[in-house]
């Protein structure tokens, strides 16, 4: 495309990627594109920024017209801007990134042919250069979940020991010693006991909840002063 | 601007905070702007994007063009896309920054009628959301510093724990005990004396670098497991 001034135009667009926690596994909310380039090919939702919305509105505007999903906690996770993403031309994309306790509903909607939740570690060949925008994401995740609440956004408000453990496992890749898991969990003071009992498939678990102000703050131990 | 099929054109732009230490406070390079919009006011170096070019491609550009500096190492900050950030039209920018021992020499280049290091504490009035920008690259490095290595890169190579605690305390804008510094930064272990001592105004002070494998690493203690 060319402006008026015959200088080429730099398309923008924007890409949503929400990962979840589904089977103790971290999954990624995908849409297998209807019209070229890629069709047929899966896809994170996302599309072309309107010049009277910000990049957040247009985030949250394609991702509801692709799949019908709204109202989840977006964050700019990077500007990914490789040449030859797009092989319509020159289009930088401005990803954003949700990060939610469970699946989200969700159907195919304007120029989606399918919707799916698809684990992080078999993706599928996808569109443009959305796999290396996925793996971004996780890899900002498994940074940030050492040093601030986020791993709590992929967990219910009040969630036993172990599913906190697995959703840790699961954003990691490896598995985490159990004990040192609880002792550390426990020290950070980051999180205390509901008062409730989960009674499920071995014995009764302890409810716990996120101490609001801790999360609040998510400040780090320090490593360095 | 429009484009060829009657849409209007999103402009893309590169803007680049670089901060520093000087005097023991931290400092930004700003360059006076010699062309509306904002004639005469300050701004962080930065220019539109070209088709042919990465975004860090043309903000390593834009930066050499404006104040003659070359060779610095620049990572993404954030893009900022308020709408009406530019009177000219809608203009979104993906800032840059980078973080280096001392200030560097610089003069004003192309459309800039001076440059000069300034405090971080004491902007001057700014073009476009520019102090914004500083301000969030300040906000960064405040955050970053508690968990890697990145205060180092506002060291020279050999440094005192003074010279460094300095640093922490520029970035982070308040004071800090002296012996709790030293005992943390020395039990974290990501520094070694060098076998060196400085001689200065007052007491000898052993020369210090950085452990290369344990930056390497940038690996923090977890707070949460």
């Amino acid at each position: 495309m060319r402006n008026v001034d015959g200088t080429s135009a730099i398309l923008l667009t924007v890409d949503v990627v929400i990962l979840t926690l589904r089977d103790s596994s971290l999954h990624v909310l995908l849409v297998q594109r209807r019209a070229p380039p890629f069709a047929g090919q899966w896809a994170i939702p996302g599309g072309l920024v309107q010049s009277n919305e910000s990049l957040e509105e247009g985030a949250r505007r394609t991702l509801y017209e692709r799949t019908g999903i709204q109202n989840v906690p977006l964050e700019q996770l990077h500007t990914f801007d490789d040449l030859d993403r797009d092989p319509r031309g020159r289009v930088v994309t401005v990803a954003y990134c949700a990060v939610v306790p469970a699946p989200l509903a969700a159907h195919a909607g304007r120029n989606a042919a399918d919707v799916c939740w698809q684990p992080v570690r078999m993706l599928p060949e996808m569109a443009f250069d959305h796999a290396k925008i996925v793996q971004f994401a996780v890899q900002r995740l498994r940074q940030k979940l050492a040093h601030s609440a986020i791993g709590f956004q992929l967990l219910p408000e009040r969630f036993t020991l172990s599913q906190l453990q697995r959703a840790y496992e699961a954003v990691l890749g490896e598995s985490l010693d159990k004990r040192n898991f609880r002792r550390r969990i426990l020290q950070a003071g980051v999180i205390e006991p509901t008062g409730e009992v989960l009674f499920g498939d071995g014995r009764p678990a302890r409810l716990y909840r996120c101490i609001p102000s801790a999360v609040a703050e998510v400040k780090p131990r320090r490593v360095f002063p």
